[in-house]
């Protein structure tokens, strides 16, 4: 089983009402904040801490940032950069992983950024590819809208190959740092890329020689149809938001067999949904911290982050009325959650408070919540790994640290004790402990 | 006195040799390589510690980068924030810049970078603002040409407007975190920036609360002509190239009165050139480390670094054939270092080899050298700040981290004792430590 922690570098989780929470840390804003929370994943040996973005507030909703700003609802998101560092070099062995937008950003400078954190890491660098949502986004970088969700995409597909092509170009056996002769490099093993794409063009040759994973691992979470392409060619972790066990095990075989179509062995990408945990040495204890957490929540919060999502001004919309097929093709953003509450509602116009009941985003509801003692956490672990839903998953954390804290101290040795997930780190880099396969060089053609 | 060590992300320093001297530390591709580094520099009470960039690879001399890469002139540039991250976690006091280009990044993303920069290393943050040099930064980037030079100054001052205006986004009192009435930021403290310039747009706010320094420190070195307009308008220390103590005198007298012209004081930009400093005991001793120093360059060395910052191919040129008027005019990149050729070679126009000469680019002699014992030293530092050439120095390194831990062994006690440089850092920010104008929180229009 892999385990990821579900990261922010804002003043909440993915839980906006996290911040409100009486245990939840302050010192957002230090990067001692980060670093604990990196030591406590190693100390439960998690794969992965990774770190999702959003280059803008949230702001669709009334138009305006208010909101968010008011009730902290995402209202801060920091650069990841300089959190992922301090969190690597508080560890040694966890993964470190940072969302970066092909839409926003370039693939140099991409492809330099995780190559360098492979490196200063030591083979334990991650990169969550996503193509942004909003025009609030688009509007921070000059633009008047996002661009079309499918042209994103394609326009990512050679973002892809151009990264890919980028860490290509030192071979693994370039350095060669004979300093009495003033040999650095053999210059037959450093080639350029010359990648001239529709929307990317690239020459390279990168300026950092090859990373120690090849390639830093890449993670996707792209569930609209697609997205599931794209996650399905490039993806070797994907993270999923599926409400129930059975939605994650047809969207487990409906994608390692597109896999399997762009010539990939099953194994080579893993599943992983999105889940919180309430664990405490008793049910009652575990369902009383429930309910504390459940009680933080403002009702804002769900409308400003659905709107934020699909890039739409809910409040001009009474809860009860149909949306009609115009408001529907305007969503925007996340396409595959609409796609679900159209499915899960059976309406073919569904209402806002469809859209709310059906997503729940913005509450602890939105994913899957294994609430109880260790056992019955596990157990429900268990069920999801054994039922071929997914390989392992994403712990969204209920309050920071703590959510991370309690999981390891209960969860943690329960599943060890099971033979579910490992008693150590196996290998020197993120790849090797994932399970996923090397990466082979090749010589560009 | 201000103290700023001019540090490589790299396998070399500003001295392409300094990688074959066999003092030179292995590690370029580790956070321990920079962290000492940086540990050294506050030992020394350092005020910055600041990170120079290039995106591509040296490859105009001959149209490729094979000489790059097997001399090792530069031929790796890592990503600087995870290297100055973990350059302003292992310190307390020490000051951490980055170079950014305003031509390949957006104002948004380098707004947030910085701002969260600041936070996380409780203001010791500073940008510097490069507008980019050659053709094959501008092909990495996906544009077959880099932009024409004074066009680039011109998107460079919007850019600035943008991230300033970024950073005042938020008030410095915004955040009030109240979790029991889930009041977490004042709104009516928090707004839009609406940025229209004619190339730069954003529209804010920015995603991070107002930096501890209200605005990162920023750095410039621009010395063209329209280079010196940018720096006193927008510089707050200004980095130059001198090979004279006469030439940086006039510059300084000239930029002050220019920063005057822009209602700035002249207390409020700092002026610091480049040298390199070769000490030791005896002068005998500091004189054959010299030599050993010199030993290590390669013609090659120059050629490629002199074709890389004037974007042109010098491989077709003689020494001694004069560069016609439809060659210089071609150069681009550097523009104020061709002034200075013309300039001191009294040629208009100059062969290569003035151009070499006259520039020594990619040997240590590009700078001034002070050379002797830490009196020497020392007094070569003391007559040009006493004249009026400089408030400080950048410090290049002849080799990493040899020539930082011989001069804050040697000449950092030697300059306290003359009371010319500080024996403690005074205050908590960066800018404080410099001596710079506390920035003011404006309310946007």
């Amino acid at each position: 089983m892999i385990l990821i922690a579900f990261v922010q570098a804002s003043n909440c989780s993915n839980y906006p009402a996290s911040w409100r929470h009486p245990l939840t840390a302050p010192g957002f804003l230090t990067p001692a904040y980060y670093q604990q929370i990196a030591q406590t994943l190693e100390t439960g040996k998690f794969h992965l801490a990774f770190l999702d973005d959003r280059l803008a507030m949230p702001s669709q909703y009334g138009d305006s940032f208010a909101d968010a700003v008011h009730h902290g609802i995402r209202a801060v998101k920091l650069d990841l950069v300089p959190i992922l560092t301090a969190m690597a070099l508080a560890t040694r062995h966890l993964g470190v992983g940072a969302t970066y937008s092909t839409t926003y950003y370039t693939p140099f400078h991409v492809a330099r950024l995780f190559a360098t954190l492979d490196h200063l890491s030591t083979g334990r660098a991650a990169w969550n590819v996503v193509t942004s949502l909003n025009d609030a986004e688009a509007q921070n970088f000059g633009q008047p809208h996002h661009l079309d969700h499918d042209r994103r995409y394609d326009q990512a597909d050679e973002f892809m190959q151009a990264v890919y092509g980028l860490w290509e170009t030192w071979a693994p056996d370039a350095l060669v740092l004979d300093k009495s002769r003033g040999y650095f490099a053999d210059a037959t093993k450093v080639q350029r890329l010359e990648y001239q794409g529709h929307w990317v063009q690239t020459r390279g040759p990168l300026t950092v020689p090859r990373p120690p994973q090849g390639a830093p691992v890449v993670i996707q979470a792209g569930q609209s149809h697609r997205g599931r392409r794209f996650a399905a060619r490039w993806g070797e972790l994907i993270f999923v938001l599926f409400r129930t066990m059975e939605s994650s095990q047809a969207f487990y075989a409906e994608i390692k067999a597109q896999a399997a179509a762009y010539g990939r062995a099953p194994d080579s990408l893993k599943i992983a949904p999105a889940i919180y945990v309430v664990v405490a040495e008793t049910e009652q204890e575990a369902h009383d911290k429930l309910a504390l957490i459940e009680s933080l929540a403002h009702p804002m919060d769900t409308l400003v982050l659905l709107s934020e999502i699909f890039n739409y001004d809910f409040a001009q919309h009474a809860l009860d009325a149909p949306l009609d097929d115009d408001v529907l093709a305007s969503l925007s953003g996340l396409r595959g959650l609409l796609e679900r509450v159209i499915h899960s509602s059976g309406k073919r116009n569904p209402t806002l408070g469809d859209v709310v009941e059906h997503t729940q985003r913005g509450t602890i509801h939105e994913f899957p919540v294994f609430v109880g003692t260790p056992t019955q956490v596990a157990d429900a672990m268990e069920a999801w790994v054994r039922g071929r839903a997914c390989d392992g998953f994403v712990l969204a954390a209920t309050h920071m640290p703590g959510a991370y804290e309690d999981f390891v101290r209960l969860v943690v040795p329960e599943l060890q004790r099971r033979g579910l997930f490992h008693t150590d780190y196996t290998g020197p880099t993120l790849r090797e402990n994932l399970g996923l396969p090397p990466t082979q060089w090749r010589s560009l053609p």
